[in-house]
């Protein structure tokens, strides 16, 4: 039964969501608390497992529209998982990005505690686990919410790289740690970005309405 | 016929990957001449095609897949160009970005003339054209090829961030500029990886076999 086969799809993909938020907690979390053991797991274990995963569904995907050639409604969530899929292992690539600028980071004393990149990330985070929560439970508002708040990342993202541009400027030894947490930054910032276009995807797979475009994605 | 429909598919995605290839080199032009005319029409004329362009083939893809419930190659093949579509309209993205730093450089005294990052735009605009025409010509040799030549990028954009590095530290009055020739390189760099991505793509099509994550993809 093709309903039966998209349920399973389905919780595959939470599952695959699941261990890129792990990614992104871990590489947090290791560069904070100076854990490297944290950071390594996630480069040489974890992104192994949801790369894995990619591939799973990617051919689970193909196999389901070759085998049941299912219509309308099934075939865009199918088109639709097929591009979560993407996107969840892009964001695993972004996590291990920032554990390696993170294992740089914490062999070096910091310049000052961080608050922002862990706010940052708890956003983009939240908005990660919202995106695949509106599209399991087909809810345009949520979807619609956390394309909102897509915002407040780009500004917490603004207000880090002003900052550590004084910290440059008023101490050149500063900077290519700053450019490390700069480039965190990016990778935080993409991560929020790629949760909005699957929320984007969602409200097209549910309405019908194609809203992508109206927000640039990408943006960094 | 779902043949003719696939050829006049295809033309749309080479119609697309042309445009895209414009935005870029338009960006790298506007930048070295100084040319805020050609930067604004990147952003402000230029993306807005390719977005209409990805919403229309987003669109004949799924119509192709829910009338003719192709199989397996042909499946293969739209399922494919879905996704090329969503990479060349992320390079749109990147080639928006490049011209927004390169309007705020061109304000501003150069540091140095632009050798290497011209250099790298136009490696990673031959990786795009050449990734387009091995998934045409269904081009494995070729598509390996240029998934190679993403090391020649890399090494580029590391070298060009070592030597921003030493322009920061020895005159803190460049930081914010060196911080926006950074922030063009990394689009540049992302530009390659897309192109390499649609490689991986392309010689998973033809042979069937998937190279994704022996090589890392989108790792800046």
């Amino acid at each position: 039964m093709l309903n039966e086969k998209l349920i399973q799809l389905k919780e595959s993909v939470i599952h695959e969501a699941t261990m890129v938020e792990e990614m992104i907690r871990k590489s947090i979390k290791g560069l904070i608390e100076k854990d490297k053991k944290n950071l390594e797991e996630v480069i040489k274990k974890q992104e192994g497992r949801v790369n894995k995963a990619e591939i799973d569904i990617d051919e689970k995907c193909i196999n389901l529209i070759a085998l049941y050639q299912p219509e309308a409604r099934d075939l865009r969530t199918i088109l639709m998982i097929l591009k979560m899929n993407n996107d969840l292992e892009r964001m695993g690539d972004q996590a291990v990005n920032i554990s390696e600028s993170a294992l740089f980071l914490i062999e070096k004393p910091f310049i000052k505690p961080f608050i922002d990149i862990p706010r940052m990330a708890e956003e983009a985070s939240n908005m990660l686990k919202d995106s695949i929560t509106s599209f399991i439970n087909e809810d345009v508002k949520l979807a619609q919410d956390v394309v909102k708040r897509d915002n407040i990342v780009d500004n917490l993202q603004t207000q880090i790289i002003r900052e550590l541009v004084t910290f440059m400027i008023s101490d050149t030894t500063t900077i290519e740690r700053c450019l490390h947490i700069i480039r965190i930054s990016h990778n935080i910032e993409r991560i929020a970005d790629l949760s909005t276009n699957i929320c984007e995807d969602t409200i097209f797979m549910v309405s019908g309405k194609n809203i992508k475009h109206f927000k640039k994605k990408d943006n960094k």
